[in-house]
């Protein structure tokens, strides 16, 4: 009986993850997601509309034609969490598999909304939920588990795969954060224990892996901290006040939120993607939104909120979109003062994100920012903590898991080779049982 | 009798260069640019018909409102050189001075096309052509001089004042450089003359102070062995050859033709700016352009003569703007697909110049070479030398002229204050007589 | 009535801090304090034998010979805080004025041992101990007051002088931290209250101006947290524990033992410098170590703990000097196999400091960590907050204080220059209201 | 009959190259090289008495031991030029093969060396001196052919092994330099003739894959017109000049000479290296030193030459050891005041050398100019050109070699990772025809 773990897509940049787990005749695939920094390459993607093939060939999807050739029934598609370079592609790539897409409830509903939104497919595969802690049988041979683990967006896992030749995880993403509020910590006892019973294969999310100076993530814990500390004078002052994070950062939002709940302030959630997100999450119960804040989704209703905010800018907290800057997000269309909301000297700009540093984000970032400091905004920065694991956590993770082969995804070759060397440190050696593989390209296990 | 040194603009950035000089009651102010950077923040500027207080308020001119409050008669606008952030802001302030422009004959021609293009103000200055080595009286008190200098860009003078307190020097923009095809070198004898004679105070420009590893910047017989080194693959395979370059740089253009002119290449010259600053040269017997050269200029003609190339990409050689990845310019509409021209693999495109290293630049530049490579191309990068001295040149430059008191200009203030450095280094001190000067300050020598 | 600021030291480096103060015929000096990067340039520099005109000479202290031209009496001599930046060159150069020392209790209670090591001067000058929040009369015309602030060391404080003229304010070092363990949070009540009298000039430390990706500097509740994390798993495994930070910082070793007090581990601190400034704070109070922690400050107690420790590792956390590389410190020599602990393999050594990013310190650090991976140690970096204010925290001062003139201290040129930005930003311009001055140049107030 | 390359050293560092190349029962060692930066490690490390397995095992010389489960017969020892991270282990190790050591002649002479310097082993492979374009028989079934290539160290070869598979290339180090003045250009046509002869596997230098700023390596032609136009000034002032670049730079030693040859100045060769280097090639014809440059090696003459050139320092040139500052190296002695030469205010410092950047290297680098700044020199830096491929170069040399099999050699992982990425633009597959081998791996072609 051979395992043969084949890089679709994730392998050769941060982004479009796909990865095809073959054990015998059963084939699971483990997330199908999109690569959002292709689409700059051609001016006229609409998504919504296009071919697979076409999205292939741009590199915007992971290309599973090769998928053709793999002898074997796919059996599931999982998802391990709602992220777009993760569920991205289901729209475009699932059709062509007769199979079940199985993910948390969460996750499950966001794909259920990229579904409806797309034109060119029809998507039928039958959505399951599952929940982390429980396990599922898709095939006579293979037993499907989702650990808990921790993310930057809730009921994210780290799926276990129990095979006749051991276990094989697939975390990608995860970060090992112990204060969500949002979500409980990853369920590190169990995965001792997968690490007991027989790890086969592990595939690990490497995108922090050059995170020298982080040697471990922060935890959300210090992101609240950070936000506490400085949202106290802003929320005080009689300026405008506007926050900037990812909208699907459900535990960042309810920080927020929960934060600036005492302030006088009316808490304004504000942009389409927001809306979606946190409407969800709070229809699910993930999220726990206090009485002071209100979600704005469509355009005229967000541009009736920003003229009320905008007479009367001491009394809102905006919280919106566009922290890098995307040109067509809200915070830059205000900088830009293409909607009702105009900065004025003194209002207080917070961002809690990072700059994803490729270089379309930093032009757009530092086309916003000297926008918004032209008219007198003050900005405070990186206000933010990571939601991916840093090199000594995967350490950690190697340790407790013990897995007797080492795949890196999520990065480019770069990122996979700095994991190889984490990995000879921990007694691993390249091409034994730790392996660098390129997209299309597969490692057959005995 | 006093001195007095006005800094108008180019103090805070690299670009818009205007410095006056006072001598009692006469002023003589130095260039007069824009600062391309700035349009970037404002989506709607369309220059050629916005006016000039608008610009000002936007940062793309320089701020000479200030100008009201010298109490003085202006005697000339002096332009050193024919470059965009020395003299792009001449159609929208030159007016309202009673005063005539004096540069040399290829910086006047230069001058008097953007005052043609001009569609809001009417420039009616008297343009007075003056030769390197040549000098002109002002006033009763002050002569102009210009003495002979290089730069990426022919006829730079540097402009020594005489006034009765001694010669004041403004050198900016300049490098030295012993070994242009169409320039001849900087006049050291004269600047050293200067130096016995008694400078008074010299403005210089810091653009590569920070320029470390390159303490003496390379001359252009470095780029044109480069080229030479390069090209000579290219010029023989059977695949399209595409070379992109400053339109303005004259020296350049004649270094790549004249290497590719025994080739079996016809070389074509394409772009508007391209044409403008060619033509111009080559009328007035600056540029001498092989046989086998074109120039077109007109976008029907460009589009002609691409097709021409596209189907027969063996027998061209292309020159055309767009190194720095403009949108607009041709070599990125080129890699857009927005013209008849279409990369194919196996071309090569050398960029002859550097990416000017701000975010959007490196953006657009990032995007232009993941399009090119998309398609095949082979890219040669940074076939390149700088225009600007280096700090050792600098450091030269300061015991040439011995200038009792130095006003570093062109540079932010880390560009300022990197050059007070190298001064105390030979012997100056900060507010003694190295100065740090903000837009729209004034330092007074008695 | 004028107010003369005279930069000493400290206005071209990191290092070496000394400004004085002159108010007509008065003058306060505050800090005098070494350079100790300059040291690495001369090989055989014995500090405690030399005298003060070479190491002024050699830069290891500030120049205060052009004390000698200044026409007025030295009132006190006050030192902010204990590090050595601050407090160093107090042995070499106070006796030269017939003033007292003025210091909190713990900083003059440093300032003595420096006293005492010296054999080359003898210092007599009176000390007096003035706590947070009082004040002193100093001279018919000026008072002293110390506001409470916070930085990396206990009893830091920000000096205010009240002069006939408004005050003039010395924050230099600060950060703006509300949630230490042994000190208080600053005393912004009392800042604001400045303000409102009316600040004459303020004199502030710079060193993190650049920090744009950290504009507020993250608090000691960060690094407690941080810590609390990377220590959960060390401190169980059964592998030697060591953990380095800066002998001085108080706070932080209160921290470490606080969290380590109810593991098993005994706690060993380790090191002449940390018993020196952790005996110090004990005596008085303001450290309180856990009943499981020893402090070992003379080699041959040091070599005798450490054997205990390499016998029974798992059985001891060590607290070490030498994060920095230091070939002489503690980490450095036991990772150089000169002590009698000896790393093994899964040991785990944890930095909770940041490296200061000069190039000896970077190579230091270099070979100490090649070193420790290379006998299996396992590595966790920059478990850390900074001790300086960021560039966020400055606007906020600068908004309480409302300074009519602004001193940047602290910082060489490229520092002082970029605060120069941020007060322009706040409505100062350089050379009216906000200024940059070199070791040995004065700003006269009228 | 297979193929197999064994990565011995230098798959996992830039240092200690060695491969061994199996065919059938035959093996060929190519390199037998040093790590230089490992010495810093173990502070006690005197190389010429250490037994080979000390060695080993901290990393300083390939660790061959892995050689005794080859089951083959070494046939010989060839090494490609006389570098010591290509030559600096056969004293170590070439004693336990029973095989020639076949080198060009100058490398040979510099192996020579090492052996008699060699304290612990004692070698007796013969020496077998091969020309470029030479070809020698080594087994009945393998032929060596050395084919001129260029470098930064005369007499550089690129070894062709012919075997009844076809050719394997190991071209480790080069460059393509078509303009030296000692060594003629590589044999581009040699190479183009083994590609269609048909090569089975390239090993390529891939230390400079990452200059993507450098794409094709700059000629030393470039190097020379930077020299000339540097010296011009100091060769004609009355100051002290001394330039420093690499002993066994022989390319480079001739161009400065050449360059100096026609000054009023005498040239001092000074330094234990450079004299070794230079006179050997002197010896050998190889370089051709002016009349007026003497060699001074040992330390007595060296002593007296510098007080001589004290006394009159403008009348010498000198040339000397130590632009990485290391600290026995000759320039760094000098700038801290331990010869009999010193450093005066207006000396000129010339660095005809780039820093290689490791931290340690840095640091020295560091000091070494603070030092010479310090008393007044001044510093001209990175007059240089490096002499290793670019990544140009490299595609350059794949198209005419097109080999079946890509290995890239002389870099740590990310080098031969960002390799693969050239590679796969040509054509080739990670894994299929290029890999990423570490050390003691191995990879064989059927």
């Amino acid at each position: 009986m051979t395992i043969e773990v084949i890089a679709v897509g994730g392998y050769e940049e941060i982004g479009k993850n796909m990865t095809a787990v073959k054990v015998n005749d059963d084939v699971v695939i483990f997330d199908m997601g999109i690569h959002l920094d292709r689409l700059h390459i051609h001016e006229d993607t609409d998504i919504s509309r296009m071919h697979s093939l076409d999205l292939i060939e741009r590199g915007v999807i992971p290309d599973d034609t090769l998928m053709r050739e793999v002898d074997g029934k796919v059996r599931a598609i999982v998802c391990t969490h709602g992220h777009l370079d993760h569920i991205g592609a289901i729209a475009k790539l699932a059709h062509r598999y007769e199979a079940p897409i199985i993910a948390t409830p969460y996750t499950l509903a966001l794909i259920e909304k990229t579904i409806k939104s797309e034109r060119k497919f029809k998507v039928n595969n039958p959505l399951q939920a599952l929940n982390p802690g429980e396990k599922q049988q898709i095939s006579p041979n293979l037993t499907l588990e989702f650990v808990r683990t921790t993310h930057s967006i809730p009921q994210t896992i780290t799926a276990a795969l129990h095979t006749p030749e051991g276990v094989v995880v697939y975390a990608n993403d995860f970060k090992f954060d112990n204060h969500q509020m949002v979500s409980p910590p990853p369920d590190y006892r169990r995965f001792r224990e997968l690490g007991k019973k027989g790890v086969k294969a592990a595939i690990l999310d490497t995108t922090n892996i050059k995170e020298v100076q982080q040697s471990k993530t922060h935890s959300e814990k210090i992101a609240r901290d950070l936000i506490k500390d400085v949202l106290k004078g802003p929320l005080d002052e009689k300026k405008g006040l506007i926050v900037t994070t990812f909208a699907s950062h459900i535990e960042r939002i309810q920080a927020i939120t929960k934060i600036a709940e005492r302030s006088r302030r009316k808490i304004m959630i504000l942009g389409r993607s927001m809306e979606r997100y946190c409407s969800l999450a709070q229809d699910m119960g993930i999220l726990n939104l206090p009485r002071n804040v209100s979600l704005y989704g469509n355009s005229k209703a967000i541009n009736k909120a920003l003229a009320r905010a905008n007479d009367n800018r001491s009394k809102y907290m905006l919280i919106v979109t566009g922290h890098q800057g995307e040109p067509d997000a809200l915070l830059p269309r205000i900088a830009n003062n293409k909607t009702n909301f105009e900065i004025k000297p003194g209002d207080n700009v917070i961002f809690s994100a990072s700059t994803i540093p490729n270089p379309i984000n930093l032009a757009n970032r530092n086309l916003l920012d000297r926008r918004l400091k032209e008219r007198g905004a003050r900005i405070y920065n990186n206000i933010h903590v990571s939601g991916h694991a840093g090199p000594e956590d995967m350490r950690d993770f190697i340790r407790m898991l013990q897995p007797e082969q080492l795949i890196p995804a999520h990065g480019d070759i770069s990122h996979l080779s700095a994991f190889v060397e984490l990995a000879e440190e921990e007694g691993y050696k390249l091409g034994n049982d730790v392996h660098v593989l390129r997209n299309g390209q597969a490692q057959v296990f005995n």
